[in-house]
């Protein structure tokens, strides 16, 4: 998240925003940020979501998840808005959409665990 | 569709709602809906929902879904809620979730393509 | 199962084939067979692969698939074949891969939790 | 790519290895390589993999993939390598399996576009 620059902009139970500025360095070969990068912040949101409907002693994990890109991830600002579907015992299951500059980029569908 | 007794409850451009009423013999071992039946409801519901923003004459087909089952699908009445999420050229992604009795059961996220 | 008449070919550690006849009534508007069966097969080879690494004791449920659909189902028989790509003490991770005829059809990668 | 230090290992039609040395600064919370790293070089690979088999003139883009977290991405060398399921006109299928000193850590299941 540090790599990246990462800043979280909102936290609610079962919901979370990321956000990271546009950076040169981030892109692939065609100047969008990299496939990869959209989903760091997408799981990032999805773990600090599931985070937030966990008892206080726990860490999450990614188990998997599935993303979806919609369109080029292009503009200053990269942001991804994650919400818990179903908070279970072991299992949480988080959505997520990306946006680019407010257009939606990518989307992802997760599994996190807690331990 | 007509192995299962589907029906199609609801269609605007983009949304498509489908329902089942419950069966023994779509079970598994636990008296509870098979996964396979509830995808294939989930699956109906976005490739109708995608088909509802494409082209007149076009068809459509899965490209590739994933499912998170979250909850036994157990009830009298199954149904299904597929939104399209990013309609383009080729590909349309969708977003569905599953009820068992309205509660909650899985949720889908796919690509469909027209041809 | 019992309602597509899957038939078990075999069992190994780790590694379930499973196969079902062409059914009229398991197909979709083209003739092939719907995606949501060949899933069902595919989801069925995986928890019982899963199921072979498990304790006697437990039961498997599917977390979450993923399929991608890679060629019309047609054919006399469509066959799975699924294999335990990590055991976990909670969770398995399966890939399996679907065949009309011997000819790929479909691929699965899934999650199996034990209880 | 240049971003993590990503190397081409293997390429042969329809296969490719890459591979990252490890470094500090990928890492998430408990030192191992971040989910969206390794998402990175298995989505690179999976590209790459798609684009052996692909026209001359064609580019690549990723259309959705799933991965599955398998084990800590933890040791001195990140590797992938990534196979074509199945090549089509538009679309390719690609699995690929991620090493962390050729131990397995993760999976993924991708759709790669040409263009």
């Amino acid at each position: 998240m540090q790599l990246i620059g990462a800043r979280l902009d909102a936290v609610e139970p079962g919901v979370v925003e990321i956000s990271i500025p546009f950076r040169e360095d981030l892109t692939q070969q065609d100047g969008f940020i990299h496939a990869g990068i959209v989903t760091t912040i997408l799981d990032s949101a999805c773990g600090y979501a599931a985070f937030t409907l966990m008892p206080a002693a726990s860490s999450v994990l990614s188990v998997e998840f599935k993303v979806n890109l919609l369109a080029p991830a292009k503009g200053s600002t990269i942001s991804a808005r994650a919400e818990v579907k179903r908070a279970g015992r072991t299992l949480t299951v988080c959505s997520a959409d990306a946006f680019a500059d407010g257009k939606l980029c990518a989307t992802m569908l997760g599994t996190m665990i807690s331990r």
